[in-house]
């Protein structure tokens, strides 16, 4: 037995010598090592369980097979016996075990207060966890007969006197639930503080009182209590999901998905504009209590599969487009509308959850990331919250796509963003049989090459359409991926040419056909195009394979459309290139649902995106609500974004001279100028003698296209 | 001509020489002169107008028939053309007139920025019109294509710009007016600020910039507005009082009340606390609401009879006892009910209006001042805002007569408070023709000292009971102070002893009288004494001069518990110049209703008060409202009585053992043994020879009376 006995934590290794007697917590605190604790020590909350291990640790001098810490304290052996689950070997409490020898203590991971979680988006970087809200377990001082402090004063010093917490608020719900909690367990209190820092209690009393900001008391239940969760929410032009997470552990306990009912007022957000200008106050009224609607629904569904209570949730971060953010707030939309796009406010907003009719706690809050311009919304900036392309070396091109697509370019050197006028066309808008991603639509389309034939796959069904009857395949229209890919895939197979035509000339087609497949023989493109005078169709899906028992087909307005929108694409990551300095990208990031379906070689193809390693583009998924939820795990990450959307530099496209040049060039497949060295690499473009006009024809093609007056 | 002409303003008399050709507004900021200014030289709110005096002042040498200014521009004549009731003689916008030479300018009162108005209460000290909430006309920047800023942004640059305001927030109901307001005003909005400091433009480039608080944006309307309204509110157990007030002004506007709703729940407090102990959170709920409710209602009247709109009140002001502040913000008042009588929380509180269910402007606030202890609520602090015995010399003693009576002693060297547990009988609760004071309550009441005989006023009839025929007096009870004066005349009419019993003993009663008014013929008491046993009552008004048809009479329980309220609060008296170290007090404030209907005169006789000079005796009728109104009007006076509130000593009567010993003591008419050089000066008391008791027989009183154990 030493004065100073040895103690060494794992996993970090930390090691120094304490003083005896003291508890294994106080000895973790003195040496920096990362243990929690939620009760402050009244062994009732078990955050700070560790492992005292056993046996010899020669590396360390260690000899002894004895733990050397104090025997469980009754009120310890009591607290793992009503939490047998919590027990292991060696487990104890730290709060209360306490020093007597050269020990080796190991924190588990969820002992450790800053503990990780991986998120979902394609980095798969760790999250720290480190919310905006904690709770804390304090006894308050009874009221003595004849003292003037009340409840909220007692509780005060008691949040100051064991947690350092200053210049607290209390939230009128709160102060509501006081008294009573106070009764209710007998002067010891679970507290609820959103943005009250310290999350520690008092480290020794040596150490200087850190520096804090002020926080709000949300709540106050009797007794310990544990329940803290978050929503993160993003709220889109078409589908509306609330993820409900644990804020002490990070988990996502439940997910709710829904369409949003605005949808019956306008497919697209201009449309719900327009509703809001017809129908005034009224209108936008109708259109918040729709969305609002829908997320209590959400809510109460994912708090019910949760097994948790509504008035547990505390905190929702929600991102969503500039206009479904004005929505949502019940903030007229009609200025987003039109040019210059104004928005209300950029500012991140905070706003309790009861003032926009959000059944949650009576005290929660609720946080708006930042927008970044009139058509970039905090949508976009759950994907940087998520991405984090301002932390990186490589040129991270950042596409979402709908109907706007949002575009940001940069790394740490600075970003760019911009919003590109896409059109509904890559959502299946203005395409003869474009339709939503649902059951039936055609999502996958390989052509041959040699026949033109098409084969495809449909959303519900697992096989191609060449290995199922065709009354099996039930194809009810063509999505967003499957647009892109049967253009493509038609560019490919020498059916359309460089400027999107289809191709008249059966000779020249030929010839392409042949320099890229010169053992094929001529093939036989009668069954699957159609002309009707100069203009043609191309038959995907025959009546029989079709649920309508009509063919589905592409028209050469719809090659059209999609030029148009993947022009629009281009131009904006031109744009955005422009304005870094940079000639090629490193990375491209795909995000969003429609990111997760297209295949990123077809969207080469198509010139969608410009050139870049394929291996390196990637799509995300939900990245905005993969940001949504980092910024309710971490409150630094939160504080962060604000300042993200601000550095981002906007380039307005609607008013940049370039966008209208740089549009036009990028109208052919896969572009007019850019080179694709990646896909020439790949042999995955038509022969370019065939297709690629040269300078005299290229000179009629430009006239002709002036004509056409696209 | 001068280059730098002087200019002398009246009525300060400030003077100085000016640069040529600067205006007139600032001229008035370069000597400090006080000119108010809400649109920042727009020429749209007139606040600034002057007056350019012509003629000469020789003893400032002036001696020129002209008014050295330029001529009124295009817009001001346009404004005076708007506003013909605005126009007077010479009267000029300053903002707008410029100085060409030597020049005399009167600022009429409705100019000056600080303008004061006259409290009601008894000291009728000015107040300073410094309210946390103003109003400001800005001038905002267009939102140009592609640049990022939001309204909000644009907004909060051009508040900075020209109101130096800085570090605003916006409330979610301003941010949801505040595109439309832009649009429709063209740029030009009245915003509506809480709590932001400087009320003043930038007085000139060269001066700094001072330091500024902090403010919330609550509402932003297109072009210039007017209309800034606030609400102090009284809510008294028995009665509800609100006051509609011009914030610019100080101008009450509208006066409403009410009977608090929640005396259906139970007259008294204890018994309204009691009915939410029975009936848990339904119980509470329903009394809030019903509070609420009434409140909404006389807000929607005081409204409608000023003439403004409800979304014009921006602020309310809410005083009330402990218990009433409880019910009213929705906090279980149960722990109030008994020992250790805790507080949720004694800080003042600050809460948006929507919160409590009032309906005001939506991002109204309401303000409740703080609490001074568990039966000292932030009625009593209202009484110490309006009569601010902090700052005054003379020793003051502040009476607040309830069911529980609260008093503060003292003056600039400190102050003490108590509440004393008076009961209701000084109400007419516990007496057997006790009554509210209504209709047909007996307020007044004279014994004549010869003949025993009683004459008395009831509330609605101007004329004593002695000029009118009996069946047109109507009498249904006696109230407060008619029990008061009834008691007292009895004593002083040799009627009573000074233990409080009926004299038994003709003789002695005799003897008494005689020696009082020696000229006087034996009285006969026959007709208004009735003797049951040893016990006896008083009649003071007959079947035929009663509403009832019966006799209005005192017994000697009314007596009884007179004595018990009228001890405690002569205790509680006691207890604080115990406290305070002094033993008579120079001055005597009766605040609220009861104390604006007693006789102070009586009231001593009784012992209720003890011994002052008549003449400082005051009566300062609802000073809780006037307290409340100061609160609104002056945000200085505000922030003060939140220290106050700290400041002031608390005594628990309840547990101060000196507090039974006086109360004992007490008990006497008007008191064993302080004295009344006053009374007795007055010759108001009955001889001392026949009602005192002397040695042998005070030692047989004090048994008697432990024997009637009261």
């Amino acid at each position: 037995m030493t004065d100073s006995p040895l103690i060494i934590f794992q996993p970090s290794g930390r090691q120094g010598r304490v003083q005896t007697g003291i508890t294994l917590l106080d000895a973790a605190r003195q040496l920096g090592v990362d243990v929690d604790s939620v009760c402050g020590g009244r062994q009732t909350c078990g955050k700070c369980k560790v492992i005292v291990e056993r046996g010899e640790f020669v590396k360390y001098g260690i000899q002894s097979a004895e733990a050397h810490v104090t025997s469980a304290s009754a009120d310890e052996s009591d607290y793992f016996r009503r939490h047998p689950s919590k027990l292991s070997t060696g487990g104890r409490l730290s709060c209360v075990a306490c020093i007597t020898d050269d020990v080796v203590i190991t924190v588990p991971p969820e002992s450790q207060q800053r503990k990780q979680v991986i998120g979902k988006s394609a980095g798969t970087r760790p999250i720290e966890i480190d919310p905006i809200l904690h709770q804390y377990y304090v006894e308050v001082e009874p009221h003595a007969l004849g003292e003037r402090r009340g409840d909220w004063e007692r509780l005060q010093e008691a949040l100051a006197r064991e947690w350092h917490l200053q210049h607290l608020t209390i939230d009128i719900a709160a102060l509501r639930q006081l008294t009573n909690a106070l009764k209710a367990g007998k002067h010891k209190v679970t507290v609820t503080v959103h943005g009250g820092e310290n999350q520690e209690p008092i480290p020794n009393p040596q150490s200087p009182i850190p520096n804090h900001t002020s926080g709000r008391v949300l709540d106050v239940r009797g007794g310990f209590h544990e329940g803290l969760y978050g929503l993160a929410i993003d709220v889109g032009s078409t589908t509306i999901a609330a993820h409900l997470i644990d804020l002490t552990t990070g988990e996502t306990l439940a997910t709710e998905a829904a369409m949003n009912p605005q949808v019956s007022f306008g497919e697209d957000l201009m449309s719900r504009v327009s509703y809001v200008m017809m129908n005034g106050n009224d209108g936008l009224r109708k259109l918040t209590e729709s969305v609002i609607g829908t997320l209590n629904t959400l809510i109460e569904k994912a708090a019910k599969r949760a097994k948790i209570a509504v008035n547990e949730i505390y905190e929702a971060v929600i991102v969503g487009n500039t206009v479904m953010h004005a929505l949502l707030l019940g903030i007229d939309p009609t200025e987003l509308g039109a040019a210059p796009f104004t928005l209300s406010t950029h500012a991140p907003i905070d706003v309790k959850a009861s003032e926009l009719g959000l059944r949650l706690h009576p005290a929660a809050n609720v946080h708006l990331p930042a927008l970044e311009a009139g058509h970039v919304g905090s949508d976009n900036l759950g994907v940087l919250i998520a991405e984090a392309p301002e932390r990186q070396d490589a040129m991270t091109l950042l596409i979402d796509i709908g109907t706007n697509a949002e575009i940001v370019l940069g790394n740490r050197n600075g970003l760019w963003s911009c919003s590109s006028p896409t059109g509904p066309a890559f959502e299946g808008g203005q395409i003869s049989h474009g339709q939503r991603a649902a059951p039936g639509a055609i999502e996958r389309v390989r052509i041959n090459y040699v026949t033109g034939e098409p084969r495809f796959k449909v959303i519900g069904k697992d096989e191609w359409s060449d290995t199922l009857p065709d009354a099996d395949i039930g194809a009810t229209g063509i999505c967003g991926s499957g647009i892109i890919e049967v253009v493509a895939e038609l560019f490919r197979a020498g059916l359309l040419r460089s400027d999107g035509r289809f191709i008249e000339n059966q000779e020249a087609r030929t010839k392409s056909q042949e320099e890229i497949n010169p053992q094929s023989s001529i093939p036989n493109t009668r069954s699957y195009m159609r002309w009707h005078g100069p203009k043609a169709e191309y038959v995907l899906a025959t009546a029989a394979q079709s649920a309508t028992g009509k063919d589905i087909v592409i028209t050469q307005d719809d090659v059209r459309n999609i030029q148009l929108a993947k022009a629009a694409l281009h131009a904006g990551c031109k744009l955005l290139m422009l304005g870094m300095g940079v000639s090629k990208v490193d990375k491209i990031v795909l995000a969003g649902a429609f990111g997760s379906y297209i295949d990123p070689l077809h969207a080469m193809v198509l010139g969608l995106i410009p050139d870049c390693d394929l291996a390196t583009v990637v799509a995300v998924g939900n990245a905005a609500g993969d940001g949504a939820r980092i910024a309710l795990l971490n409150k630094t990450r939160r504080a962060e974004s604000a300042q993200l959307a601000r550095d981002v530099n906007y380039i307005e496209t609607a008013i940049d001279p370039n966008f209208q040049q740089e549009f036009i060039g990028a109208m052919h497949l896969p572009h007019m100028t850019d080179p694709y060295p990646t896909l020439q690499a790949l042999g995955a473009l038509p022969a370019k003698s065939a297709n690629e006009p040269d300078g005299r024809s290229a000179r009629r093609e430009r006239r002709r296209e002036r004509q056409e007056k696209f």
